[in-house]
């Protein structure tokens, strides 16, 4: 069953109608000012830290879900609705939201009244706006009531929803020509402030909650709509709210627009007051915002100014293949939800609160596999960040927070896949961008001054980093978990509540990870190559990966696969020996990815068993046997119930390595087919099962060890973004960004004929033609460029600027 | 206006609307098993730690306030309602809520159907009990659905409420012969489980909140009630809920009972599963449990086994005045008051999340003196446990866990006043109890296994703790705060959100607090006493308050009142030479209460000023003038707006001071008038401007410099409780515990005539007639026991078990 569609024209998602299983949400904001909106208006808005600087309020998993939001009332003499259905929930004539490229509309008509309200962040601005279209399409005059309403956060956004004692004494406002302030704490140590405006005259306003609603009820009545007056309203402490009236009265078919703006503005320290030495906020920047950006023109220019920075983005890479799914996911949502992640890391969406997490040292370094080609400057700065987390033994916090870029001390260290990445994420970038000077540039370990090295050094630190903590069967120690958080081998943790991740680790075990093995052969793998260039030997490189892959082969296969890992006493996972996890998912991946069984048919061998034991309809699973209970010996993980999250759920994450295995091995049929599996959009049909947004990847699909497989959950902030983007265009698209230039090796279904691209690469743009003959498998390639045959299957490196037309037989 | 009555004789607050101005709460339980619980059933239940065991969900700050709950719904054929008034809000007949000792009932009537819900938590067991009485008044036979409804809390409350992306994975539920049970975790860590069990043969049952809600639904309208049945849902992951569906037929006038029994049940770590290795919980005990709680005759003798154990605690003291209001919250509100706030410390209320707050070591030590005399023997176990957290340098941990009893390292110390409060909780006590043994108790510090020394030793060091920290003045240093959490003199913070209590302090200053020298004067005083049992010499400790007293009267007397504190910069505050912040009401009450200005006429002259500048119709405010900006020298108390809380509230914990202060120099006309001026009963008239509950002191009303002036705050979890207590009973009615007897010194209003009372007092009882000749004031007391005059006004101490007649006349 579908609950919209997909507007490829105007990359929109449509949805028609309102009550979607769960809140499909959409992105406002792309700099500094942030928010989240569902589908139904519901969301919150911060600037730049979901946790410290929120400025509105809103309510996770509450009843009804997604309560909060940036809401519009309308009202006639008979009555009042919302026109983005919540949260009176009135059933609509019609209604309809589209989910655009961070910006969002919703139309509706409800009794012969049309409206239609569109929000979005603009380009370089700390503010929203919100812009009503209201049409009478009665055939008689209407005498209309909007009020506006937001209910203002206390700013932290944890500290908001704990502490009443002291946040229910604090809020405080100023309302001066129609704008609404908010400045909680302003008066102490904030230099900011919230502000919300109207484009008309003010019938009323409120910024006290109870004013507004009325005691004991919720915005599906509020007492100023049901009455038609606002309370004009000042806030002492409780909740502050944000609510304008305005009255309109339409002639039939008559127009008109409302805009609000919903901003944030700081001051300097000292011009924080007018006049200085009052306790009154000095509003003069605020108000010329306020003044640019009610104004329609600025509104138009400031959407197109948006719609053409997307052009720009998404122009990166434009495929026209003959799968619609494959197509819009590409040229359009992957895309940009690989924007979101990188923007929002794993912050803010409808399961992560804002609250919970700093930014990931393996998320980010994954994350820049889907955004480099996009904004490669954005890449390199994001990796210098990362960088300068890594601690002096090679190690690295887990995570590190965002408005300070120190590493998070709370999470610490320990997860020893964490430096690795760093390698892969620096390769992936200069494979892009072709800037070595990156690693030249001086990075300090752990933020401290004095303590720089090249980068170059961080990555050669972080191989050894490896190579110095390997265990008894030559294999990486895992430390306290590898890529897979839940897999804690030294953990044994016995306490209700008590984090895996953090807490104390028992010491004296071996355990050791296969999938860190895999993982380290690839990074040394590319180390090496970036070696070469570095005039540097890359021998060594080459012989530790050998080294490792040897210890892979010895004791890391299983016989048809790949085992996991060792645990603590150096007992096998991962094994048909054992019970339950006798197969896991990422090692076959990783593994195969860094190369290991491509000459020995081990791989093909491993693939088989995934296929065979792993995939299902809605995609392959973390393991099997789900663990039916919990092993104190291996953690979180078998700490779900079976077939949810990493006991055994469809870790999305996990399934484009899968498919870059299948298409390394020249099986284009089978890469495709686990990825159809998991394509949201290919996925649309279902979403009464599947659940979440048809736009976007989600992190988890319930396994078939699970009473609801299929549902997807945690949709938005995953890695999957990222990597099921590589696997698609580099690997079956096969357009794939190596040292020396543009490698074209598509692996692609049998029953394609082909497809063409549009790729920017290091300044030039290649246009793609890609031919085969359909019905057929084929895995070699040849290549002609600007009419002239090229061997060895990479583009020569153009100008910047020019353009390149490339022709590809598959054969 | 008034929301309701008292019904003394029932020890019971009647609420005559459901829509008071604020959720009216009780609270429920008395030993391990709680929870609060509103006028309209709304509330949350826990095991012993509100945010590690929480059993069901609950939002704070919600709209409509106040939502999640112990929810009933009836439904006959043409609609449905709450008969609790939440959450369906829909149009009562009749409503009358009962706030009893312990329990709550809740009846309403609508359209001829009659509803009365009671909910009480039996003594010695982990669960709460639902009795729901059903009257059919109509005049014909009515087919009746009633549905239950909590929401079950994923044990951690902090976590539930921010880790989504985990926690919509985890919830599991098994229903076995109509109960639920919400096993969430039990697979893994945890050795607990909630049941909901319901009396009656299930028509149906729900455990998917979105099953039993619908989707976008909220507790107001559940798609299951609407529609009268169940889904019979089994919850995966997502929110898990507990509802009973439960039908009956009533003829006219017939009544039918309904049980309900939530529970928390624990399992010994062998016996979780049954069988044993199976993932079925072991239903064993709480099985046997929920037979024995479902019985009628079970709940009867539970409820008056829970009135005759309150009948005892409040059997302490029991008083006869000329004023109601002074005798309800004496023998009733004050006294159950103490003892929530003893178990509840500042946890969990309408204010407290249940989140926040360990226990405090000062408010621990302070609410002694409410619940003493009640239960001296937990008061000793408290001693036993605060001591244990005292630092070897003789400083305290601000805060300590309740559930590990080890003190907080994200607070730690420096709260300079905390260690003597140690010394006041101890002497408090042993003046109730005359166990002198409490002293020779082996105590560690920092609960160090083999640093034990004696309780007696302790106190030495809490003293030493403050003569070896003066300032330059003589006076203690401050540290981080003193008694007023909120005065922070080191603490110059400018970062917006940073806690003023945890952020690193400079160092260098020399700020200093006359309060702690106030407090010092009085503690080294009661330790003089303490010596002299002891056969140590009192000499030194009288001495030293003696040359605190010195200090005092050099550097902290202002002319007309005490000052308050000396800054960093070793400037003068609370002085009339400051602009803002000249009179401050702490040191004027523990000046007072210390002795110090008794001989020479300044603490009359300070309790003129207290009068003249502080006093208001409200209550006395904490100090003036208000400060109008942001003092990054003082810190959190300039952060409040002008008014609130420390910023000139009405901080009411101060208020018995200067009760107690008036009492001292005998003006119990004036100490009378203070007390009236906070009594929640005495406002009771004025709800909609006090808006919190008239039962129970609210920590904060907002001061004369407020937009609100009067209207109260935080009510329930205050040391205003104790303080009160403390000083109605033992200052003004003057029933005063001392190590050598009980006191009789009453210093009450001119135009009463006297008063009666009983007092328990180490074990013997006293029935105390006190005459005066009315509209006169008086301050001399001669007393007669059992006949015989008594010199010294100190009652003989008589044998436990014996009964005291005493007649004391005042002239």
């Amino acid at each position: 069953m579908r609950f919209g569609h997909f507007d490829d024209e105007r990359r929109e998602y449509v949805i028609d109608r309102p009550d979607t299983p769960l809140p499909w949400i959409n992105y406002l904001g792309t700099e500094a000012y942030f928010g989240i909106i569902s589908n139904t208006a519901g969301g919150y808005s911060f600037y730049r830290d979901a946790r410290l600087r929120r400025l509105t309020r809103y309510r996770y998993n509450n009843a009804p879900m997604d309560l909060g939001g940036r809401y519009i009332y309308l009202r006639d003499e008979a009555e009042f609705w919302s026109p983005t259905w919540q949260p009176t929930q009135t059933e609509l004539d019609d209604y309809e939201c589209r989910h655009g490229l961070s910006y969002t509309r919703v139309a509706s008509r409800y009794r012969g009244i049309k409206a239609e309200t569109l929000y979005f962040v603009p380009l370089g601005e700390t503010l929203e706006v919100w812009r009503l279209k209201v049409t009478n399409e009665r055939d008689t005059a209407v005498s209309l009531s909007a009020f506006s309403s937001i209910e203002f956060c206390l700013w932290d956004a944890q500290d908001d929803a704990t502490n009443y004692q002291r946040n229910f004494n604090t809020g405080q406002v100023e309302v001066v020509d129609g704008v609404i302030y908010h400045k909680t704490e302003y008066r102490e140590r904030r230099d900011h402030f919230a502000y919300f405006a109207c484009s008309e005259p003010l019938a009323g306003f409120d910024t006290s909650r109870e004013a507004f609603l009325g005691p004991y009820r919720s915005w599906d009545r509020p007492l100023a709509v049901e009455r038609g007056e606002s309370g004009d309203s000042i806030a002492h402490g409780w909740q502050p709210h944000g609510s304008h009236h305005v009255k309109l009265t339409l002639e039939p078919g008559e127009t008109r627009e409302i805009g609000f703006v919903l901003g944030y503005w700081e001051n300097p320290r000292d011009a924080k007051f007018d006049p200085p030495g009052s306790q009154t906020i000095n509003k003069a920047g605020a108000q010329a915002k306020v003044a640019t950006w009610l104004a329609q023109e600025t509104v138009d220019a400031g959407l197109a100014a948006l719609a053409a920075r997307w052009e720009e983005l998404l122009g990166g890479l434009r495929v026209q293949t003959p799968d619609a799914d494959t197509d819009r996911m590409v040229n359009i949502w992957n895309a940009y939800q690989n924007m979101v992640t990188f923007n929002m890391s794993r912050s803010t969406s409808l399961y992560e609160s804002g609250i919970g997490r700093g930014m990931g040292f393996r998320d980010s370094n994954q994350d820049l596999l889907g955004f480099v080609h996009m904004i490669p400057e954005r890449a390199r700065e994001r990796i210098l960040d990362i960088a300068a987390t890594q601690l002096p033994t090679g190690g690295a916090y887990h995570q590190y927070q965002p408005l300070t870029k120190r590493g998070n001390n709370d999470i610490g260290s320990g997860f020893n896949d964490d430096p690795l990445w760093l390698i892969l994420g620096v390769s992936a970038y200069i494979k892009e961008s072709g800037d070595w000077g990156i690693l030249d540039e001086p990075v300090p370990f752990d933020n401290a001054p004095g303590s720089e090295q090249s980068l170059y050094e961080h990555l050669k630190l972080s191989l050894r980093y490896t190579t110095e903590r390997l265990g008894p069967h030559g294999l990486p120690l895992i430390g306290r978990a590898d890529w897979n958080d839940c897999l804690n081998l030294n953990c044994f943790s016995d306490t209700p509540g008590e984090p895996f991740q953090t807490t104390e680790n028992a010491t004296g075990g071996v355990a050791e990870s296969v999938f860190i093995a895999g993982q380290f052969v690839l990074a040394a793998r590319s180390l090496a190559e970036l070696a070469v260039h570095k005039d540097d030997d890359p021998a060594a490189y080459l012989t530790a990966a050998e080294k490792m892959t040897g210890s892979i082969a010895e004791h890391g296969w299983d016989g048809a696969w790949f085992r996991r890992a060792y645990d603590f006493h150096g007992n096998v996972i991962g094994s048909a020996s054992n019970d339950e996890g006798q197969i896991f998912i990422e090692p076959q991946g990783m593994c195969i990815m860094g190369g290991v069984g491509l000459d020995d048919g081990t791989a093909v061998r491993a693939l088989a068993s995934v296929r065979e034991r792993l995939a299902t309809p809605h995609g392959i699973v973390l393991q099997q046997p789900a663990f039916s209970s919990y092993r104190i010996e291996l953690g979180e993980i078998s700490s779900y119930p079976p077939g949810y999250k990493e006991n055994a759920g469809i870790f999305c994450h996990t399934n484009p390595w899968l498919m870059i295995a299948e298409a390394m091995v020249g099986n284009g049929d089978g890469a495709f087919d686990y990825y159809k599996r998991i394509n949201p959009s290919a996925r649309e049909e279902i979403g009464d099962l599947h659940r979440c947004e048809p736009y976007v990847y989600a992190q988890m699909i319930a396994g078939r060890d699970a009473p609801t497989h299929g549902e997807a959950k945690n949709s938005w902030l995953t890695g999957t973004a990222a990597w099921n983007y590589a696997a698609v265009t580099q690997w079956i698209l096969g357009i794939r960004p190596e040292l020396s230039g543009l490698r074209i090796a598509p692996v692609i279904p049998s029953s394609w004929s082909g497809f063409s691209a549009v790729r920017r690469f290091r300044g030039a743009t290649y246009t793609i033609t890609v031919h085969k003959e359909p019905g057929v498998p084929a895995t070699s390639c040849s290549l002609v460029v600007d009419g002239v045959p090229v061997d060895g299957g990479v583009l020569p490196v153009a100008p910047a600027g020019s353009s390149v037309q490339v022709e590809a037989h598959l054969s």
